[in-house]
């Protein structure tokens, strides 16, 4: 069987993980990558081929790709570029801006039917994996409110979205924030009291800091504290650090999380399933889940599907490269 | 929109779960119960319409089902009735013989699919969910080997497979079995070594066991750790109890279970995922499981699908009452 050609589309963390986790899976070929400055990943990717992604003519033609993993950023890139490549060739994406999701949906959905592709947004490990969880949870424990806690070993989870936050902040050089869940939560939830929780009940936030010289370290502290959404409402750790100290204690991408939901079954029998990921680099987390998502559209895109879907729409046999009889026989 | 008409077929701990579950699922309603013997069922649910498995055209046209959950065992009942009533009605059900997966797949999708009905089987929490997450792992962390575990908690988890194997052998009254997953082997997968393991290397077994006045005990002891499959393979310890301790501590079916996978993702980055179930009524949560899956049934029934499937093949959005306006807003 000829293996799916994938592309990738937007070359930071995520694309970097996407090529590394193709080279491990034997029915997929990376055929290209596609950057804005593709002088720049041609420097840092000798063996493949990089094209403008602009110059949509040239890459169509000399990519032919199966899918395209959009691996940029929620804010900007992919509003601007999801629609757009949509209407192109399938795609996958890792949207993960929860609250405008149905928007972005709707707008994916009407570039991918009316072009005959498949795209599947918001995919990763959260938005992801955990939606899927979550979904499940409610389904098989009805009744259940399902939970998600991130950073709960002991060095946390690294956020790159609050950490981008902090690095906007006048005065601030660099910055790391690390997300802890509150354990006390999660015993709550577990004790099968399906508690309503704020944000803050959950989850504190602990921050690395390190401040421009001559900086207004009180100023910064304050302006971290009150930033709506990112900070205010947690309780908010800051601690000034060197560049040094930065870069060496607190390098790298760890994640992890926990999706949990209980509740009972019949006359109050206790009912509880937890998801639990722990990932050494959260974006090559992602990665692995966007190339998996990228062989189900392809499956998809073959069987003449089109428009978009999440990973809620999708069988789990679709996802992997073990076929049916294989599956009954040593997976079920 | 009208409800789902649901019809339990075979009454026993399962069956009873079923009727329970369906209360909680607005979106369903119980028709009625088959069974070969109605008499008996009919004293213990006054509320609910009994027939004779037996008298199809009669339950066919009073039931009028859209989906029939199979509730007998695995050993017997399933292979003999799965077919038969997958020519009859959709059908979902809970066979848990492993190795005999394959077979009963292609014999109930040629009954499935002559008839234009649509059959889930082997479904559940293992086989069913832990299925589902061993291969949503083995797609998402490429090169992981998956594994499942039972009993972690301090009293084990009931099987009642084993505990009817107990209650087979000579001289024995009463009995109920535990399962103990071995600590020190989850300890190896969560370190990233992959290990090759034989059945006795993840768990062992307890056995509570009532023996019958004058019983030889030296040789139930004998027997139970000499049978293979069962209890030969693992460290099983043996201790007799009387009735009334048996039915005091040893009540009801808590069972859980652990499904987990670890590899590396990029250059050796660790990467790890564990789905963890603990249910307080062990066929509680494999009815609240087979509930779900009646649903997506009875979607798929009327999309026009036929023939068998497990829970591979389906989309999780088919499991939940949620429309994808609900799913989009609050669960991506």
């Amino acid at each position: 069987m000829s293996q799916i050609k994938v592309v990738i589309s937007g070359f930071g963390n995520v694309g970097r993980g996407v090529v590394e986790s193709i080279k491990r899976n034997s029915d997929m070929k990376l055929v290209g990558i596609l950057s804005r400055n593709p002088d720049r990943v041609r420097r840092e990717v000798g063996d493949v081929a990089v094209l403008n992604v602009n110059d949509t003519d040239t890459w169509l033609k000399e990519f032919a790709p199966d899918v395209v993993i959009l691996c940029g950023g929620s804010k900007n890139d992919l509003p601007e570029w999801g629609p757009k490549m949509a209407k192109l060739v399938n795609t996958v994406d890792s949207f993960d801006n929860h609250s405008r999701v149905p928007e972005y949906f709707a707008e994916m959905d009407k570039a991918a039917l009316e072009s005959g592709h498949v795209s599947v947004i918001s995919t990763g490990w959260d938005p992801g994996i955990f939606s899927l969880e979550r979904v499940l949870a409610g389904a098989f424990i009805p009744g259940a409110r399902a939970y998600g806690f991130y950073g709960l070993g002991e060095k946390g989870g690294l956020s790159m979205g609050h950490s981008d936050a902090l690095r906007t902040i006048k005065g601030v050089k660099d910055a790391r924030q690390y997300t802890h869940a509150i354990p006390e939560a999660i015993d709550e939830i577990r004790a099968g009291k399906n508690p309503q929780f704020q944000p803050g009940d959950m989850h504190t936030r602990e921050c690395f800091v390190v401040a421009e010289e001559g900086a207004d370290k009180d100023e910064i502290v304050k302006t971290i504290k009150e930033m709506p959404g990112y900070f205010a409402p947690y309780k908010t750790n800051v601690t000034f650090v060197s560049q040094e100290e930065l870069d060496s204690k607190y390098a790298g991408f760890p994640h992890d999380g926990l999706a949990i939901a209980a509740g009972t079954t019949g006359n109050g029998n206790s009912a509880r399933v937890e998801y639990r990921c722990v990932w050494g680099s959260n974006p090559e987390a992602t990665a692995n889940v966007l190339v998996a998502h990228a062989r189900a559209v392809a499956r998809l895109a073959k069987e003449g599907k089109s428009g978009a879907m999440t990973i809620l729409d999708i069988p789990a046999s679709y996802f992997t490269n073990l076929d049916r009889a294989e599956l009954l026989k040593h997976w079920i």
